[in-house]
């Protein structure tokens, strides 16, 4: 049996809350657990200098964790002077995510800047960013669409993310901290609704992972993200 | 009559939510109206390098804003590579308010962080996360005390803030971003209390004030603390 | 008696030296006390982005310290590559400070950067900087209407600052380091020549400071301003 | 058919140079095709600050481009100032890859840097870094043991890396610059000498791959990789 | 006699490979024993923006070093954050030395930047650098020619760098790493193939170097840096 | 003749004025002509990490320039963020050239800094700040000796600066700005008491210069030195 006392195959409890925060166009407060991730979504009618002029938008991300979101207090990132690499790994994965199901000529000469702040971590919380991300990205689409600005809706799919891991001889979905820190691997898994893989990465922490073991990890990745699809589903038909 | 529709001496609805986050020592999210900050205390077994061996303790701060609490988004401190004077002043300031109802020996060699960020923003941020800090600081002494690392509670006294100001010739308190953006002059005024003023902090935005407009911000900002002191000791009874 | 043996509202003898350095606008050398602060005017026929085609000019200021300008060395800003916060926080005062007393209309599309640059510190620092930036402005404003590039002189008033505080019981103006080392209250103050008020700020060094200390403060303050006002027209008058 | 003319499971040509350089412990010029990567290993009788005094020995890697290793010239890391997220990932990865095959314990208090500088770049820089880096890490390890300052080699297995992708709907072993450029997902695989897997990134970089197609992927990576390994063993019995 | 075994005045031997990479216009790999820099020329259609629009083109220099190209590893400056002095200073001199041969307004508005990456550090990387640039900069400058962008070749010029030194009282040629630790003065002299002086920087390691002993090393320079040249020339004519 | 009227042997007016500033062990403000620069000597009784335990102090020194010394403002260091290659290059110099006259064992474990700030540049900067940061040293040197810290003065020679430049033709003596700007070579020298040359750093501007103009100008910087050396003297003398 797994630390936290659920099933192999089963999520956390997850709720997202849309228009949380009242300035964004997009504002999601995504609770996976005791992770909680405020995703914004910023509407800018402007494009980086390298896609000026070509009538296509940009869909970028920025990750961030409040100094006392952890266990111990992380010296906060803007008074060291820089963004450390696991911060700017994450923000990667999170652009490259969301601009995987928007239509970025849809979207016109636009940027859209997903900012995926962590106030409370518990593991998880990069996938946990994806998932709450695209709630917030679809709410800001659909006031483009309401306000005119664009013709149709330059999404065209959902993404969602989970991560899996092998805790001993066993493949475990949606690993919290405490399973984390003893998982001999780490999978984080990117998938659309149509079943597609958008990431797939998996570190090994202790010992190798063998294929049969990523075969299981992978498996319990498509059954949680297509139960995360349906409650992201939910939250948009809810309010 | 002011834009927001209230008295000249009313504050905004606020209120203190203690336990927001479920790590930091002391964790309370501040609402006064419509700005949101989250406070919390982390508490650490070191001090700076000034204080090795002096037996005394340190409080400190740091401030920070969600790049989109904001009715546009700002570039992120942390991806620009540096604080901006902003911040480095607010934090100072927030800093400076909660050593003075400290007793540092008392707290002993420990470092105290106190982390505000704001999470939405209309005004009056800095003296919001001065009004919740403290209630997070007693939480964190509180916890120092029941766990017996501090034979009495370095806390001796209420600190709160509250900023004023000139709209036309009238002076109000508690100014929302609408109104600060027309007030002539903005006064933050932090208290104890006790009465004493820890700072304050006025500038004129447009004309010169004068002295008797000087005078009439003061008794706003005294009556607004002592409501404030209030609802702190409300909330500290509270949970 | 305070330790500097002046009166309580005696302020130091204060020299300003005009053309003190060959290449700016306006040059000038304040010396208050053993304080003494190089302020120099820089004319640029340029704006800001965010000024650009508005037809307002800029007025904006920079402070700094020489290494060995205090008892022990500091390290060089620029070689620790950035600003601390206490830089910042009087620079962003000083340019506060100019801009009320400038009309950024009538200055047209330019900017003027006032540098701040103490030679030699014995406390009030940033209040001589204040008193000698406004005469170093005016030598500047008067050059830009010799030339014939401004119709009327954009300088709309006078502009002065001091510090008082509390030695003990005791009011006093214009604290020298060493009494500001030992003061409870520091209160720095900025006042035009109609007795508005452009800056107050105090902060409680030790106990917090009640309301009639506050008021024995500002009319030092009053007083010391009227006096530097008259030092600085003399000064004006003179070359 | 593939741009290179390569069949599908066709690695580019390989050759490892041991002693490219004569300072470091460990030196190798990995060349994979046009791809030409410098790996060096520096042994440093220190570990960083977390690990003193836990007889615990320590393996980090960076990783750099030669600005102009690329078809146009790449600004310099180093005068601009930090290394970028690009930077970080790859070289978080390498370091990550050799850990696991090295016994911490076995090096003692010791820091193994792997440097891998990119002198020509032509696609898969990241795998090459790694395959080559392994090289120099034995040859660094093995002086040691030499010297007698080791008791056992801290190695305890092979590693190298590959990346494969779909080229439409084919998958196909060891992108170069070319095929990347047009693939529409890329995969970077680091395996052990057991067939274990220690990293697995995958990215769609246009529309995303099903689960049989990261199968077929994943056997071609397998087939490279055992083909990597021996390579390795040729070149550190060769010389 | 000399640590090296050379005679005083001997250089070290010095080879010249073009086309040591593949994408650079211009690519040198300069070996002056076991000194060796890869030297590359790169060729921008753009000028900094102070040159624009005045139809003259631009040289310009960076100079790194592989952290373990020395006997000790030394920390990247791309993770340090910032060049060192020590590059600095060598970057300029490599940039001004090549510009002396150049015409700029035959270069028209291009920028060629010269990267000098030292591979294996001995002694006299500065001067190999120019020397080595100095044929990838022929070389970028031919190609422009041949393809008909440059009506005539913009080089005027060779342009070729050694240093010298006072072993005790004997001056010496090229100094290794070895011989310029124990050697009492440094010269580097950089000259063209008209005898013309670039560059003269003479540094007194230890004790004051006399008159006499500058001629002699100058003496020197200028026999090593004609060898220099018909080496450059000869590598220029064999390809 | 030249454009300053001056012959061509013939130095700038020199003033040295010792006790400057009344903080640092060693104060003093040197003019050149319009050059002015204050150098300041810090003692601090600690070494760099390096020489911890060994003995022997550092000398080391650090050039900055007033934001409006020159004809048009430079953008202030400590706000761009770091200082510039020219900075970093002249504090090199500065500090070689005082340490070439210092016995660090003499001196003890004991660090002086030597701040050198141009407060109105009119060409010649660094060799002024050389000439100046000597005296500086010296007076500094003796505060140690009158204390009682050292046993014998650690400084055991004089060391000064000036450049000499080809204008046209003409070698001359000491360039100010306007002659600078126009000469074809700029070289700087530095020397002590002895006829040592501590220092020689020429640069053709325009074209080569010939090794006879090199005597020319090395002739004429010995005579300036020995002038400036006396003049050294007499203002240590003098008070």
């Amino acid at each position: 049996m797994r630390p936290s006392g659920r099933q192999a195959d089963e999520l956390r409890p997850v709720t997202i809350e849309r228009h949380y925060t009242m300035h964004a166009e997009g504002s999601v407060l995504i609770a996976c657990g005791n992770t909680r991730v405020l995703c914004t979504a910023s509407v800018e009618e402007r494009v980086p200098p390298w896609l000026r002029g070509k009538g296509s938008g940009w869909i970028t991300a920025e990750y961030g964790m409040l100094p006392r979101a952890t266990g111990t207090r992380n010296m906060r990132e803007a008074s060291r002077g820089k963004q450390g690499g696991r911060t700017l790994e994450i923000q990667r994965l999170i652009g490259r995510s969301l601009r995987s199901v928007i239509d970025l000529q849809a979207l016109g000469e636009r940027t859209v800047t997903l900012d995926c702040d962590v106030l409370q971590a518990d593991g998880g919380t990069r996938t946990a960013s994806i998932t709450g991300a695209y709630v917030a990205l679809v709410d800001a689409m659909d006031g483009l669409f309401d306000a005119g600005k664009v013709k149709r809706s330059p999404v065209h799919g959902h993404v969602a993310a989970v991560s899996v891991g092998m805790l001993g001889s066993e493949a475990v979905l949606d690993l919290d901290y405490a399973e984390d820190s003893s998982a001999d691997t780490d999978l984080n898994v990117v998938m659309n609704d149509g079943g597609g893989f958008i990431e797939v990465q998996g570190t090994a922490e202790g010992h190798a992972f063998r294929r049969d073991e990523l075969d299981a990890m992978l498996a319990l990745a498509e059954k949680g993200i297509s139960e995360l699809i349906a409650i992201q589903e939910a939250a948009l038909n809810g309010a």
